[in-house]
């Protein structure tokens, strides 16, 4: 990625942080980044193509994220993958980044380009945990959890809780949510 | 509501499940029943009044499922409440207003009074599952279980069922993750 993507990246992240999916344009981001429209142009074909490609960047981020995890222990490595992607209540930036996600999801149905994008977000996220349950098992943390199964419904819960609570800016819910998370990771450890 | 308000909301509905919200306009709305643009100008004062009047219509059209919902039994009650919110894959209406409800859920950080109709929504929602729960443990159906919390976290089961497969046009992800629910609602049970 050329130091030039990477500030037209830079600046899309930022201006979908501070006013969300439905103010992005192209020229909202050359404003961003103090370049010109027509660099950007010269970079994506039109706004479908740099939102492509900016959930692409955003997917290699989350990539450097979860390799960056450090957590060895399942539980607490369950715990950090929980953490990048439901929001905390005294993290605006990430809130409102997740927020927008949540917008940008709601959008696949209508660009192809967006949903390949969520499908190998989704797949990346089922996997790791799918591999941390697996070897909780193995190390004798959790007993009687199917690993497909769980990382399922734990995708499912953080999806709901994030798509439930965030939008609405109902903080005390958020954590009411979080503690839900909590208890299934808590409810596959041996007794 | 006149007769004319109630072909207004009857046309935004078709207008939402033909092309979403983000194509909603009152040209379309207009166009769709008929009627003019000035006619909905005389009821409306903008697209954010009109549909939040449709958000409280569709919920005054939720109250009326709800109470339409014959089945006694617990278990089953939960399940009719369920199929009111997660769409069936059959069902191709149902699944592209769901969307569509999602869709502008992800909008009520720009317009409270979407907000406020959604935040009526979730409050009605929890205290009809919670009831129902509560009604489970008195009459012995339901067994270990804390009818706020369950409640809850059904909700968030649903809106992540909804929120993760709908838009993504995934099939068979939607049935899986209306078997997570389905095995919530049978853990409460008793052995």
């Amino acid at each position: 990625m050329s130091s030039t993507d990477e500030e037209i990246m830079e600046a899309t992240y930022r201006v979908l942080v501070e006013s969300g999916y439905s103010d992005l344009s192209i020229r909202r981001i050359a404003d961003e980044f103090d370049g010109s429209q027509s660099l950007i142009y010269y970079h994506y074909d039109d706004k479908e193509d740099l939102l492509a490609g900016f959930l692409a960047y955003m997917l290699d981020s989350f990539e450097r994220e979860l390799a960056a995890t450090e957590a060895d222990d399942p539980v607490d490595r369950l715990r950090a993958v929980v953490e990048l992607i439901i929001p905390q209540r005294e993290n605006p930036e990430h809130l409102s980044f997740q927020q927008t996600l949540e917008e940008i999801r709601t959008q696949t149905p209508y660009h192809d380009r967006y949903r390949d994008q969520f499908d190998e977000l989704d797949a990346r996220l089922a996997s790791e945990l799918e591999a941390t349950i697996r070897r909780g098992l193995d190390d004798g943390t959790f007993v009687g959890v199917d690993p497909t199964e769980a990382a399922d419904r734990l995708i499912i819960l953080m999806i709901g809780v994030t798509a439930r609570y965030v939008p609405m800016r109902d903080w005390d819910g958020l954590e009411r949510g979080q503690a839900v998370v909590e208890r299934e990771i808590e409810s596959w450890q041996r007794e």
